[in-house]
């Protein structure tokens, strides 16, 4: 028996089409379409082509995209009095600050400025402490992405083990946080789990993110489970009979032997994680708008 | 074999003994004392009852306390009022909203506009946000007051499983975090945990807050686990051979065959609260006048 694939392509392109048709009907009732505002402080390469994605998939579902970009040297002064202005901004509905930033700047300290209703990364303090309290709020994309994956494979999360391994902010955190809020009993596993086979090998639904190379195998995988692989590692070369070489923190081809779904890697949680911005850009927009 | 029982009005005692030293500390460093401000809306009984604990908690050890009455018809405005003056006071180092509050008021809304540097009750968003994230803050009273506990004990929390049965916002979440803090992988079990036993049975450290009686029987408990008991469950009358109708959600007859370790009820969990919510008084003065 092998494990079906979730395609997270597909699921992705089903909530940008989603998207584009609730930016449609947005700009019906209100003449202007959401908006989303992104910061970029300094040149660094990667964190530009992530910029350029999400204002090109902006482009795409019809968000208005405010690329707003400052030098590597700018003040802590000008990036605050830019989101201060983003943040009393009605055409701007979310508001990202693109990370790392320069080493003089404190990026968490600067994410924290963002109004919390148009923080679409979920990132500030108060998102942290609505999605703790279950109070409604923006939550983070990749975890926001995960349940939607989970949600398009048919996989049953109310009254499953659940097993989150890795506890970042980020993701680990509030990763086990959705999962509690739909019922399941939620396991977080991370660097200090004294037998992390024996936990993960609990789970009906097992989410690793790591960021080490393969490091589930097949036999730490409960037959039938929904194996989520949120880790993102890039080799010297592609596997043996692979084309990429960026695999996950699953050992893809073991896991598949005894899985009853898994995401691949490239192609499985990564494209969710935009699709899920769109998602809260189009969200935001609605609460401050006044409607739900 | 029988578990060593953990006494909780004895650790509550060391601490208040601990926060007595560092009022006079702080009287010394400062020339006045840290202030706590409690707000009593109505005149619920048992309400007022917690109300008068606390504020003569802190005459004990020496915390200047602000005891303000509201009449049951209090306007939201007033009360908003309040909570703002004493915000602003730089005497009043906590402020706590006695729940619940009349019907007209809403609890939620008038405690998270408590400045999160005075909310020792940790029950903010800001609160409960600084925590997830592993922030500094303010930490709910009875959660830190089971880690104190277990620490007392000399119970290993770092690489245990712990199994938290209970997922409240004022108890189950936060101790949940906190263990994850302390580096002990974590389960998360509620009312939608499939098997229950199981899951307990597997716990290092299992803590119970559900508010049923004697819910988690002996053979639930793993061999040698450290048990702590948060539910208070007000029996018809006290069950044979005890003197007090108040029980946990542990059958403790049961457990004291099994566990390593365990808290009583009364006299185990609850006298922490208060200790801890003093703690936090000290704490929250420390901080607003600029130290560690
Ligand atoms: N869009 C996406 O697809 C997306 C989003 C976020 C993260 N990621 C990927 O997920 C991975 C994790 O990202 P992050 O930001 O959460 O990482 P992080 O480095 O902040 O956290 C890693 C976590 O793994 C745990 N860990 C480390 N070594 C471990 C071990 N030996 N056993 C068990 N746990 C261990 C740590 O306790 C930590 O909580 C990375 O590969 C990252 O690239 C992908
Ligand atoms: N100072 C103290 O000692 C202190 C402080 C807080 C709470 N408590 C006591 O702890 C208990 C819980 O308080 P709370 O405020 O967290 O309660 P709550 O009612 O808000 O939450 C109860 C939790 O128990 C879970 N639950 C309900 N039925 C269950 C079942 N059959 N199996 C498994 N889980 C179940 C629910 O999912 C819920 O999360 C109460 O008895 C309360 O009096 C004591």
């Amino acid at each position: 028996m092998s494990a079906t694939i979730i395609d997270g392509k597909q699921v992705a392109a089903e909530v940008r089409a989603e998207v584009t048709r609730e930016v449609e009907a947005f700009v019906e009732r209100h003449g202007r379409p959401p908006g989303l505002a992104t910061i970029l402080v300094g040149e660094d390469a990667a964190s530009a082509v992530y910029v350029g994605g999400k204002q090109r998939a902006c482009a795409e579902v019809g968000i208005k995209g405010f690329d707003h970009r400052l030098p590597a040297d700018a003040s802590r002064a000008e990036v605050v009095a830019l989101i201060e202005r983003l943040n009393a901004d009605p055409d701007v509905s979310g508001i990202l600050c693109q990370l790392p930033v320069p080493g003089h700047l404190d990026g968490v300290e600067l994410t924290n400025l963002i109004d919390p209703d148009k923080d679409v990364d979920g990132l500030t303090v108060a998102s942290a402490g609505r999605l703790a309290l279950g109070l409604p709020g923006l939550r983070s994309c990749t975890p926001a992405g995960v349940i939607r994956l989970l949600d398009a494979a048919g996989v049953a999360i109310e009254g499953a083990e659940a097993v989150v391994i890795g506890r970042s902010n980020l993701f680990g955190k509030p990763m086990a946080q959705l999962l509690l809020e739909r019922n399941a009993t939620v396991t977080i596993a991370h660097s200090r789990t004294t037998d992390l086979a024996d936990v993960a090998s609990r789970a009906d639904i097992l989410i690793a993110a790591v960021g080490r190379a393969e490091m589930v195998r097949g036999d730490w995988i409960k037959p039938g489970a929904a194996v989520i692989d949120v880790g993102i590692n890039r080799l010297a070369e592609p596997p043996a009979g692979r084309s990429s070489a960026l695999v996950g923190d699953i050992a893809f081809d073991e896991a598949l032997a005894v899985a009853g779904a898994i995401t691949p890697v490239p192609g499985g949680v990564g494209p969710m994680t935009i699709a899920k911005l769109l998602d809260n850009t189009v969200q935001a927009a609605r609460l401050q708008a006044g409607e739900d």
